[in-house]
Formats: C-alpha cells, sequence, structure tokens
C-alpha cells in the first residue's frame, strides 16, 4: 500500500489531496484547499503553506508526493510567486522526507483522461469515477487528486 | 546594533553575507557561499539550500535578512529553478522568522555605488572599502554583502 500528496502549486490556493494506493485499486483518503492571506508578504505566505503543508504530512503520513510541473507563460512576471510558491512547497515536501514526482500538465491529462488535450470537466468527471464517493473541496484540490493518481498509475511504488 | 543576513539567492551557488550595523557604522561578520549537487533532484537541492541557511542562522543569529529580486530574462525557463530556489530562501528565512527585505539590482547599485547602471567590477570595489578587511568567499557572496548593505542603508532597524 502506498498513500500519496497530490500538489496543486499556488500562491493563493494550493490544492492538496491524499489517496491510496493498494494492488491495482485507488481510493480517496482527503483534499482540500489551502488559501494564504493575499495582503501578507511572499515570505508569510509561502510560511503559510510550509505550516498547512507540514499538518496534513503529519495528519494523513504520506509515502510519497507528486506536484504538477510549471512553464512560465507569456508574461513571466505574473508567474515569479507562483513558482516561488512552487519553490517553498517543494522543500516542504523535501524537509518532510517524501520523495516528488513531478508531472507536466499534458502528461496528467494523458494519464487521467487517455490524451494531453483533455478539458479540465474531463480530469474532474475522470476523478470522481476513479475515486468513487469523493466530495471534491473545488477546482485546486481536483488537479491536486489528479496529479496524485498520475503518479500512482505511473511511480506507484508498492509499499 | 543590528546584525543583517543578506542572500545572493540562486540553485547552484547561494551567496551569503552577515554584516552588522551599529550607530552608523558597518562591520563584516562572515561571508560564503552554499553550493548544491547539481545532479541532485530539485528538492533535495532546496533542502541542502534550506540547511546550510539554518545553520548559518544558528551560527549568527541576525536580526534581519535582505535578499535580491529576480526578474525573468528573455528565456523564462532557464530562471525556473532559480526562481524556485529564491522561494525556498524565502521560506527558509520566514521559517527562522526573519523579516525579509528584497531590493532590485538597480537599486542594489544605486545604495552601494550611487547609481544604477554600476558595473559589477565597482560594487565588488565598494563592499571592499565599506567592510574594511573583509576576505569575500567569491562572487556571490560579494552580493549578499551588497545586498545586506543596502538593507542597512535602507532599512537599518536599530536594536
Amino acid at each position: 500500500m502506498t498513500i500519496i500528496l497530490g500538489i496543486d502549486p499556488g500562491l493563493g490556493t494550493t490544492g492538496w489531496g491524499v489517496i491510496r494506493y493498494q494492488g491495482n485499486r485507488l481510493s480517496h483518503i482527503a483534499n482540500g484547499q489551502i488559501r494564504t492571506n493575499a495582503k501578507a508578504p511572499l515570505p508569510s505566505r509561502l510560511l503559510e503553506l510550509d505550516t498547512a503543508v507540514a499538518a496534513i504530512v503529519t495528519d494523513y503520513r504520506p509515502d510519497a508526493a507528486a506536484i504538477e510541473e510549471i512553464y512560465v507563460n507569456k508574461n513571466p512576471q505574473t508567474t515569479l510567486k507562483l513558482v516561488q510558491a512552487r519553490g517553498g512547497l517543494l522543500l516542504s515536501l523535501a524537509r518532510a522526507g517524501l520523495g516528488v514526482g513531478e508531472y507536466a500538465p499534458r502528461l496528467i491529462k494523458k494519464a487521467i483522461v487517455g490524451t494531453g488535450a483533455a478539458e479540465k470537466v474531463q480530469i474532474d468527471a475522470m476523478v470522481q469515477r476513479l475515486l468513487p464517493g469523493v466530495q471534491i473541496a473545488g477546482p485546486d484540490a481536483a488537479d491536486a487528486l489528479a496529479v496524485a493518481i498520475t503518479h500512482a498509475h505511473l511511480a506507484g511504488h508498492p509499499r
């Protein structure tokens, strides 16, 4: 059995999802969204994310983590804070002793839906189908569950 | 008296410098360069930086920190890892309870040399002059001392 923590990184909102992978079966454990104080300075917001991730690790004891890769878009200055948030989150996961799988958005779509050009609504529907009974906290939590499922399919180290 | 930790962020090499600011006088305490293992995965390298910064904070007990701002250049993919390193370093400083001043490269040049268009060699010469007797570990350590001096000049909170 492997417990996987998926992270959809963001400075304002970071999605997270914890799943169990046993044999060839997936099940949902928990998911949520971490929101940071938009008025606080960047270091404080990174610390908010770190504190929340540390609590999730303490609560659910994951064996591995997985996180979305980020690409810089046409306006790179707007992604600078997002990328720094991702750096802080990677450090939080490393401090927790977790190996971290990194997956490109297209690869996640392909792993979940079967095509790298899948729409977001298709991803959400497949996450719902793959994790029966899941209540998803929001769009970032759905993306976090998707990256955790991708890690289970592509790297699901049995314990 | 204020002890200031300056950081020049980088994934491969992060420069650091610690200075004392008392009355209107600056003095050098320590400086160095943290190198990370280029063959290690990104989360491990962020953890190497974090561990080194935590040791510097334990050794020198700074009251404040200062760090260079980063701008994304024409090839943003190449700066993605640098920006994530900066995010990890900001988190390390926040975890240490330090307020963090952020300064643009041009502002640092202006604070040290008097013009935002100063050459690197002029910065180094002024750092040498402002911190008599300093032995500088390398170019990134020089930049770290420069950002610490900038913070002393612009925000040097007396203790």
